[in-house]
């Protein structure tokens, strides 16, 4: 660990109607039908192959505005301070982001997708096909977030992040 | 885009008992009941606080041992080549991979983890808790992958990424 570092890169760019995080959807559960597009260098458009087949994406993408790690934060949910790493609060060691949209349509470099919750212009760095039998799994507790998920679907960030 | 470049770095280890590709499972999905531990560097270890809560964690790490970018690759679940977006092998434009795995402790900042598909010592770059109403989605189409997710429960890689 120590100084070690790597360097990651943009492979693309993320267009959204979200100019600022004030207004936001919070997650991709409250952005239901908000849509943008990926727009992939175009050098990396042949790894595109085969993803139509897709009908969600895992977007892994670096949060360019993120303020600085902070060990709590005060989640959009909540009102109390949480431990950053149970939220998905951007500030984090390494801020990277992950959002799971449905995939609308693939043409050469751009994918269409729906239940966008970044902002316009967040740099990508990674796109993975959603597979349930990965990514999906039964008999989940989620903390401090248990009774706060009915809260999510329209949810709107504030800028307490910004 | 460009020559535009960021740096991260590992926040901590995980320890695995898989020493080599060969033989570790190719997804938590076939890592059923393999343990292990993420080891946070220390400074961080404030920000794990109400992370027990979870019973599911995401873990983002740096695939440390990942050949170079190929926009092709043949899957361990496949025969034929497929975009490499269209799969989750480790040879990305930026090597970063994603598990969820079940959480069984949270002592100090030491996590033990089970379902763990990773090489024991790589570099671990983020935690994030698993939440199902951001994470999981239904009616789910998996292109090549349909019919072959079956095959996963057991399954292990070989050398192809080694």
């Amino acid at each position: 660990m120590g100084k070690k570092r790597y360097f990651i890169h943009p492979i693309g760019v993320i267009r959204s109607p979200f100019q600022n995080l004030e207004g936001m959807p919070i997650q991709p559960g409250a952005a239901e039908g908000a849509r943008g597009s990926v727009i992939l260098d175009r050098k990396y458009t042949p790894g595109l192959k085969d993803l139509e087949g897709f009908s969600h994406l895992i977007l892994i993408y670096y949060f360019h505005r993120a303020k600085e790690y902070q060990p709590l934060v005060t989640p959009f949910l909540d009102e109390v301070q949480r431990g950053l790493f149970a939220t998905r609060a951007p500030q984090r060691p390494n801020p990277i982001g992950l959002s799971v949209v449905k995939l609308l349509s693939v043409e050469d470099n751009i994918l269409e997708v729906e239940n966008l919750d970044v902002l316009d212009g967040t740099p990508l760095l990674d796109i993975k096909p959603y597979v349930p039998d990965f990514d999906q799994h039964g008999q989940v507790r989620v903390g401090w977030l248990e009774g706060r998920q009915s809260n999510i679907p329209g949810k709107l960030a504030d800028d307490r992040f910004s």
